[in-house]
């Protein structure tokens, strides 16, 4: 796509986040010379936005890299014309994630942000303000790539696809920690690895590793055996049975300790939360209570050290080489998030699947899995796959039949009266931010 | 398949359902002429077999049938040249049976019989007893039709469609079960109605009734609303919610229940066995001793009520009519456990379901279900099977990884710490019955 | 769907079949007791239809049955509460149908009614009015069932079902002459014969045949060699192969005669239409012409002996059947034009597919296919059904590419430069009928 | 899979080919350092062998390069311990390959070495020679590579990937010619741009081009209107029809001739037969002659100019530039025959397919195309790859009833009673080369 003046919106701008990703702007300068970036943000956001604006702006300028950086409350503004248009809000902010953590844990199920009870919520939230940003970039930017970190990712991917002609990519950071913590294992550069992963977001297992062209996948499961695997800052860490891993015959992902160690995690969140009375989005409004003052400070003109107990590390270095491929035509592969279209064929044609593409300019093209899944794989994925189908369905339509299946099938709830109950408060907590459940939500 | 020579085989004869069975062959013996009739049993079962024998032949001659009556420990002898094989035996008898339901209440999960944690000891158990059936019947009957009765009755088809090639169809007294309930619900004959039964054994959804040709489904969930709906003796009869029954679109089968009511199945299940010490199992080996001592009297020479009370109602009614209709040729539409071979697409080709068949003289030909499975039923589907397949796997080759990863994956688990834990109990436990896991055993 | 007063609307009423369709309905009055007969037909076809129905009018009063018989030109009259809308139209008459035979005969091609350039041609004049009644139907009996003869009937039925929404079955006389004529070969009744049909319109397999429920179809095989199988009164009946039948393991439709004697059954036809200057159409008028000549005579009040030599045997049979057993819930099998969804798993899901269906009052239930299609039947069904998909886009949105592509790719044409000049000859001697095409065809 | 010590072993050394391997592996050995090179033939190449060997020596010496060359008539010898093994043979040597162009000529078909029946024919010799190759490798190079540029090379691959567990990778120069044709035709490095190519072997479709990573395919498919796209030494250059092309949507491959232009192919075919009384086997022969007495020449020490008559552009660096990516796991682009294992959904998970790979030292990783294949493409496709999966049936078992339908359904032959014809002098006239068939042959 290489052009001349590359414009990138950023709708969300003024997230913590957002240093970093222009921290990674600048970085890439030279490869992917955007001309104009534009942060933008709703009403209720404007004064994080305002701080953020300035310190990105004091980062660009100690960088002396000509990118021209507007801030504005006009989501419009920012995407007409834009090359690329970065997803990454929060509906409701961390108010509405902390009821997301909360709600499961008042019915005895694990509250966690992107999955089970609290995730799906989310999702219902998410889903019809990120269709309204495709309605703006279908009309304002018709070619741009979306790119969507907002989480749950796989799901709001899944919603893009079939509900808007934005083409569109789901984006995470946890295959490229996986591979930078494989690659480590090895003592290789990533260049010398490849992995394969293949699953949907947050759900994901690497099934085969080669360090240096050699089949290196038996002896990779050996090594984690006790070892806690690959890890995320949001996530409890605990250790992977060396027989369990075996029998799965891949690497699960972090997430997966919410199914597969499901009960030890509902001990560990709710003991924190018993003992702290804060969840992790009580802790996280800490953290960026922190970060905001210290953003605010004129002398800071680079992304503080302290992001990092945010979470979401490399974040932006997966945006900025997705986006960075996609311009150069790189050919490279990255692990994204994309329609299946028979890629995994034990999925429906339609929904979203994690999976390794090689980038080009036209978008991801994905890479056939080398092996079908074995069914201790497939079967967990598809009962997954199937609570998010439901869910998009309920946050599109304000469907309520399909919102108490979806919470009766997911794992991490699995029983109808539980999930009633659950969905209940869910829709009742939520009643300001789901218009299309108004006449259930009363 | 009309002959003049009929011959038919029970293994597993010395069950204290025998008589129904016996009582529904010389109903329907205008029809479905039988001349030869074997009991075959083994040594451990001998005493019953002798009772189960007599009662039999003073039933034949009540009848005044000229049906042909011969016990054996012999199974060779009974297989040889049968027409067809009914399979019902049970593999460590009640007293497995009552270690099945222990083992998983010990871990604080479900344990029943057919499904969960001590449906797959049951698996485990009964496989490779089964195939050696088979084995026998490829030799001596090789055109026989072997009619599966032997619970888990869906994953025991599949271990012999895949591991086999017997002709074999698996069958519940459940869907019959459910027709002659909502026929009463409605107040036609069963000839008046036709209900689309749709999944997996002891997991299947009625999507359909159509009641003199119309389509009620829409008033049939309706009316089930608050109603217990359909049950089987041997579940916990807790009612379906209205709202529940609505968004799924469908009814469940009474085994959902322990699917979609897990907490307060639980509940029940383990109230009972810590108020009364008692299992299911444990009070059926009581019916069962009662059973027989009204057995042995010489005076009975029918069916007694009393078996009523032991559940497995019209066992021989389904029975009966499918061998009936495979000997007549008849075309009438049963709904039994056959290979799946693309008729769910959202299952593999290689597995059992269970779903409406024509039932011809070549056995049964699957109809098409009218719709695609919507997420919500689709989902669970296929994490059942897949649960199914790795059991199925553990079973044949005693495969220790297969197994830990049906039990993970299982909903009625859904734990690798907890399905580790259980796994060890049950292969300890059942020892004497695995020794396909001979070395991990111990 | 048992109803007091029953209305049957047959459109292209004028049809010389009519009166099969009229003794047909007398004949099974009892059990299926039509109140109201309307025949509907054009302006062109107002004589015809005013000779047809005084000799239906004279039939039903020589059977004393009190079905009331409606002559109209106004198609919505017809349709307005009907509860069967049979089609049995001919767009441009036989003198289009005389074209469809001569323009490929022209390009040294096999010209046929149904099948290759002829029977595409009649689809592209045929879809749009189909389409058309549908829409009346949709608006004036909702929930009538559409019982379609016309041809290429299979493609009639696919277009119907992607473009709307009435519940139509396609029918052919073509399986229930193969079915006479098995059980006629082997002296049974048809009730105790089973046999497996597979595929699409005038394509399709006899894959089993059971007798008295033996598998017989080996012997079947056998007994084909050198015999002229099964044929249809408009087929040049060329003998079969025997080593050729055995080597496919079924027994084609007369259909296949036109694509596995491709050559052969050229030089029939254009030899035929050299020496006598007449194709099928040309000789069909004649008899037609003769027949309404017969219907004329006040003192005929029979079916006449001569509408045999018309062909189209059992038209009527098959229609009444299939109206018969959805009216009465009768549950027997028939093989009828249905929704492929998943059936035959190597086609498209929304494709009409030729196949067993048990008829219940709601419609056909296909009948899942005993074994996978091999290699020889599936390619040759796959090239041949894309075809008729891309046929069908053709018609309904007038695109030359697909019409195009059509041609090319099917067996009888597969030459794109042929396919050009007869696609251009196509389009101009059909200009009339062809609206959707208006800009091209200049 | 970066070693010391490469060994490659080229069966069918004596090709005239060899000579541009050699030079490819000298070209391109810094990257690809072959330590040992042996050439194999069998006995009555041995005089080929010699001639190839000398000369290839004498490359070798004027390169520098330590490449130790071996020339043997012991192929276990090549194979034990290969890293490679390439695979360039002709069964019957070029005397067949006239045969297959000439017996369908006999029959009024197009006569060639890869399609229809000629490439029939030679399946059938090749198949068994090839899993013998296999058998060798299994047992002395379980871990090389087989890289198979035999003919036809889709169908040898599917035989090696159904009845063998060698690695395998089919490769055919067209596709590489299709690349560096467009790229010239747009004036850009091949590194600026990406087709999509899909398919199969010597019937694969370009659906898309990008330049720059700019989607130009509509661009593209008015560019060759008219032109003759393009084109292989070794087939009739026949114009594409401009608005042919349109409605295909994508641009045919050089083989699609045979099919969309079967016509015009024969008559050009035929007629330079009649005129000249030679095939292109014959013609080639001559070639060969002239190449030998040039190869011989000891002042040749290099690839003559000469050999691009032969046809076969771009073999070698289609070979190299496999085996030097897997090797050096390089991860880059080429379009090469594998298993398709669903990525084109529209055929069997075991046959193969021509797709885009990305080579890693693991061998190729598909990429799922990114777009449904449409009817005209998928159903030609579909019945192509029927008539393969029933022609290596025929070659694996000596099948003549398989044999028979190939022939039957491929679009070039296409006739029950010519394929009967055609395949009965196919057996006599090569009746040395197939003991498969051996008693029907006599």
């Amino acid at each position: 796509m290489k052009k001349n003046h590359l414009k990138i919106a950023v709708i969300g701008g003024g997230s913590s986040y957002t240093p970093e990703l222009v921290e990674g702007l600048i970085r890439y300068y030279d490869e992917f010379p955007v001309a104009e970036l534009y942060l933008a943000d709703i009403e209720a956001g404007a004064d994080k936005l305002r701080i953020i604006g300035e310190l990105a702006q004091r980062m660009i300028d100690a960088s002396g890299k000509p990118i021209k950086l507007h801030t504005t409350l006009d989501r419009r503004e920012a995407i007409r014309g834009a090359d690329f248009v970065a997803t990454q809000i929060r509906v409701g902010m961390l108010d509405a994630r902390s009821r997301d953590e909360k709600i499961p844990l008042a019915h005895h199920l694990i509250g966690q942000e992107t999955t089970g009870a609290g995730g799906f919520a989310k999702a219902l939230r998410t889903i019809p303000v990120i269709l309204d940003i495709c309605r703006d970039i279908e009309e304002l930017a018709p070619g741009a790539f979306m790119i969507n970190f907002t989480n749950p990712a796989g799901i709001i991917t899944e919603a893009v696809s079939k509900h808007s002609r934005v083409k569109s990519v789901g984006l995470c950071n946890l295959p490229i920690s996986t591979k930078m913590q494989i690659a480590e294992l090895y003592g290789v550069p990533q260049s010398d690895m490849f992995i394969e992963i293949v699953g949907i977001n947050h759900l994901n297992w690497t099934t085969r590793v080669l360090i240096e062209g050699e089949d290196v996948t038996e002896d990779f499961l050996n090594k984690l055996s006790g070892a806690k695997g690959t890890s995320m800052a949001n996530i409890p860490d605990l250790e992977w049975d060396s027989e369990f891993i075996q029998s799965v015959g891949a690497l699960p992902c972090p997430y997966h300790r919410y199914y597969y160690m499901k009960e030890e995690m509902y001990r560990e969140i709710s003991g924190h939360y018993q003992e702290t009375g804060k969840t992790r989005a009580d802790e996280v409004k800490e953290v960026e209570a922190e970060l905001f003052e210290i953003y605010k400070q004129p002398e800071v003109n680079s992304k503080p050290a302290q992001l990092e107990k945010r979470g979401g590390a490399y974040y932006s270095e997966a945006a900025v080489q997705l986006m960075k491929s996609i311009y150069n035509d790189t050919g490279d592969i990255q692990t994204v998030n994309v329609r299946n279209q028979g890629i995994i064929p034990d999925l429906p044609g339609d929904v979203s699947i994690e999976i390794n593409c090689v980038i080009k300019s036209d978008g991801p093209h994905a890479l056939a899995p080398s092996k079908p899944l074995p069914p201790q794989i497939r079967g967990l994925l598809q009962v997954v796959k199937a609570y998010e189908e439901l869910t998009i369905e309920a946050a599109v339509k304000g469907d309520y039949a399909s919102a108490l299946q979806a919470l009766t099938i997911h794992p991490l709830v699995g029983d109808e009266r539980i999930a009633k109950e659950v969905l209940a408060d869910i829709l009742e907590q939520n009643a300001d931010y789901l218009p299309q459940f108004q006449v259930r939500a009363r």
